[in-house]
């Protein structure tokens, strides 16, 4: 965090973003002040007043934090955030970049010329910039790779080789290492000789000749101890390390479990690579859960909320599709019963309680176990147990939520044996959702798929066709 | 993190757990066998069999991490769990009771006497205590609260005394001050008194005579100067610090945005009172998305899956029963249009299509708008701009799908005119899915509330009924 713009809390924060906007706001009626007029002597005046403006915009940019700065073009529509782009200073650019959404970025890169990107990217250290280089025109990344260093080059090559969802991804370049013979006083001399830690920086890694790391040196150990200490004598020996290829999630979990601050990446031979600190694992726990949010819903990624709205269109576009075609096959079921729905029509304003709960019922039942298994909790032994737990519930909440469906039905088409007929669809289709919400979950991990993905839709899908077919199917057979 | 239980990776953790399973099955397996031989003999031999293989589980369990004893906790059934349970060393139960999940640790906790829980407890630290406490029984709170010394009673009462959502909730107490008119050198020799540093320190804190906070010395800067500089001369003087009663998620977003590892709790007059981890705020950020997640889903909390089904249906029964008032609501507003069902039945076949892509298509808008305003995008202002857009999206969707679906149904019941209400009320509906998914959040925004929240039910309820009426509506008027 750079000193000069430490905000003291957040109101002080909000406040200054308060004076950006402001001051933006004014710099638009000015400009549509100085488009308006003609007359040469007032527009003389209007263009000092712009400038003052600018001038005090750019000011007050240069004052906030890069996150801050972040945050702010995020929350401008598309014209303001390429004003306030341009103001801000270039050599701040890279760091601006990194923190901005995939959308937000897209809109900024689209306005930079290659010399600016090039200038920013160069910024940027060799993880940040592996980062960043999906987003870049192609030209731009040759340019910036030729200008890098050699070592860096390699390193660069490494970062990038990694996929997004691996440790290797989350990893960065910045450490600092000490033989296991020195003493701790060597060790301090030597740290007095940086002008600055690697950040974030709660240990120092202790490697032999080779590279191979021997052990951790915790910046504790290395303060509290005698300075006459061999760093071999305080050195955490197990230290909890990762390889590149290992799941980015299971490095976060391991972080979360045994409270790391950062952990080393070996390769092979034990060679040390770079560290994972816990500051990459919590953008990566926070873009995760977003992504799984984002999901959730059907969206395929953070939308700009200043997108264009065939941008949104097309983000939002596939999951409407598939909805549309478990609809439409739902929709076909019903038109498997239009005879019996012809002589009761009090099937059709039922027949979407029994779907609807039956969906619902389904998604509890699927959150709770594709929670469990993401935790690991749940070994595919556990099946039929799960089932039996389930089809438990579902059998109560039939019973239950049915039978008093069931009453109301009763009550108001006057017809017992349509009431009879509600509550028994409804505990059917409780318990194909409870089985479902288990088989389809439990299943996919088996096969080695992601039993998050799509879960929802596949149960609703399931819900809904079978629930229609349940009630209606029970409706023809017993009431016509 | 203890040494002796460091796993290298994750498979040898699962390699550790599963050992211990193969153990527990093979006790159960002694204990049936027990229990069905009368025979003395016999029954000394497996007696011996019985306690060789609880000395062997006991020793695996010794050797494994808190964090993973609470995870083996996690995924056993209850009376596994309370067998396990009984095996773990007495003075780590209390570091395990607070790793694992409050279902699990209601059940571990039932388990206990009541001196097991005092000492268990005893173990803690008064954040950690402060955390432990609702789920403790009242004489056992009492008791421990009793044996602590009086200045940790206070710092209990604060802790205590600091809502959920709240820095304050966050805050541990164990921090190292300095005053800002020494050297490192004297800071170095400080510290070199401390058998251990609290954990995760990452800078140490600059206060006055009075307690006042002055600034921050990051274990870094005390590393990297030369041992003659005073403390003042590099300190960090704008240290980001909060207030026990700020909101824990602006911390958390504070956390992140400025990449800070601790920060200052300060109270009145600048006063420090503790502070705030990097890890702690990791917890808070797990806990409030898988909160969010469970809530989104209409669970009311984390579910043990091992729990009993009643547990489960009190869980999940308060989501159902409003899910079932807004499917009765859609259930009338069908009821209404019983007599054109009657007439046309083609009608009730392609309803739930009109009401199913409606709740899709706002469910997409309510995300990415609630997403929007608690990352702080959204200004109350931004709501003619943003619902603009999302009119516009649905439209294009409108007729888009609409426009499909239509000519489906036109070819499916050879009727032009109903591919044309078709279209129609799907079109309709999804303008009003993208006007209420704006105006939800948006409103609930304005007046105080949570947007997130039952936001789903709200715009599904909306779009079904909504949808019905549409569709139910334009067919009467001009189909029938």
């Amino acid at each position: 965090m750079s000193e000069e713009n430490q905000p003291g809390d957040a109101d002080t924060l909000q406040e200054r973003l308060n004076e950006v906007t402001t001051l933006l706001s004014r710099q638009r009626l000015v400009e549509e002040l100085v488009h308006r007029q003609d007359m040469p002597h007032q527009s003389l005046v209007e263009n000092l007043v712009h400038k003052q403006n600018l001038i005090e915009l750019r000011h007050r940019l240069d004052s906030l934090h890069s996150a801050d700065v972040a945050y702010l073009l995020e929350a401008l529509p598309l014209e303001d955030r390429l004003l306030v782009w341009d103001l801000v200073r270039a050599d701040r650019d890279g760091e601006i970049l990194l923190e901005v959404s995939d959308a937000v970025r897209e809109s900024l890169i689209e306005a930079m010329e290659r010399h600016e990107l090039v200038a920013a990217a160069e910024t940027l250290d060799t993880d940040e910039l592996a980062d960043l280089m999906p987003d870049l025109p192609q030209e731009v990344v040759e340019d910036v790779f030729q200008a890098l260093p050699s070592d860096e080059q390699a390193q660069l090559r490494t970062a990038i080789s990694y996929p997004e969802d691996t440790v290797g991804a989350l990893m960065d370049f910045d450490m600092v290492t000490v033989r296991e013979d020195v003493t701790l006083e060597a060790v301090l001399r030597y740290l007095r000789r940086f002008d600055a830690l690697p950040e974030h920086t709660d240990q120092i890694f202790v490697v032999d000749r080779d590279g191979a790391l021997k052990g951790a040196l915790t910046l504790e150990s290395l303060l509290i101890h005698d300075t006459e200490t061999d760093v071999r004598q305080v050195m955490k020996k197990e230290v909890m390390r990762f390889h590149p290829e290992d799941q980015a999630e299971d490095a976060a979990q391991a972080f979360e479990r045994y409270d790391l601050g950062s952990a080393p990446v070996v390769g092979a031979n034990n060679q040390i690579l770079g560290r994972v600190t816990l500051l990459a694992v919590v953008d990566f726990i926070r873009e995760t859960s977003e992504a799984e949010q984002l999901a959730n819903a059907g969206l395929r990624e953070e939308e700009d909320i200043f997108a264009s709205i065939w941008d949104s269109v097309k983000n939002r576009w596939s999951w409407l599709a598939i909805n549309l075609i478990t609809a439409f096959a739902a929709s076909r079921v019903i038109g498997l019963f239009e005879g019996s729905i012809e002589k009761l029509v009090a099937l059709a304003a039922l027949m979407p309680i029994v779907a609807g709960i039956g969906g619902n019922s389904g998604n509890q039942t699927i959150t709770m176990i594709v929670r469990a298994i993401a935790m690991g909790q749940v070994k595919t032994d556990a099946t039929r147990r799960l089932l039996k737990k389930e089809l438990g519930v579902s059998l109560i909440n039939g019973l239950l939520w049915g039978g008093l469906i069931g009453a109301l039905a009763c009550w108001l088409y006057g017809s017992f044996s349509l009431g009879l007929v509600m509550t028994a669809a409804m505990t059917l289709n409780l318990l194909l959702a409870a089985f479902a919400g288990v088989a389809i979950p439990m299943t996919r991990q088996r096969l080695g798929g992601d039993p998050a993905l799509g879960s929802s839709v596949m149960i609703t899908a399931i819900t809904d066709s079978g629930g229609f077919f349940i009630f209606l199917g029970l409706a023809t057979l017993f009431l016509l």
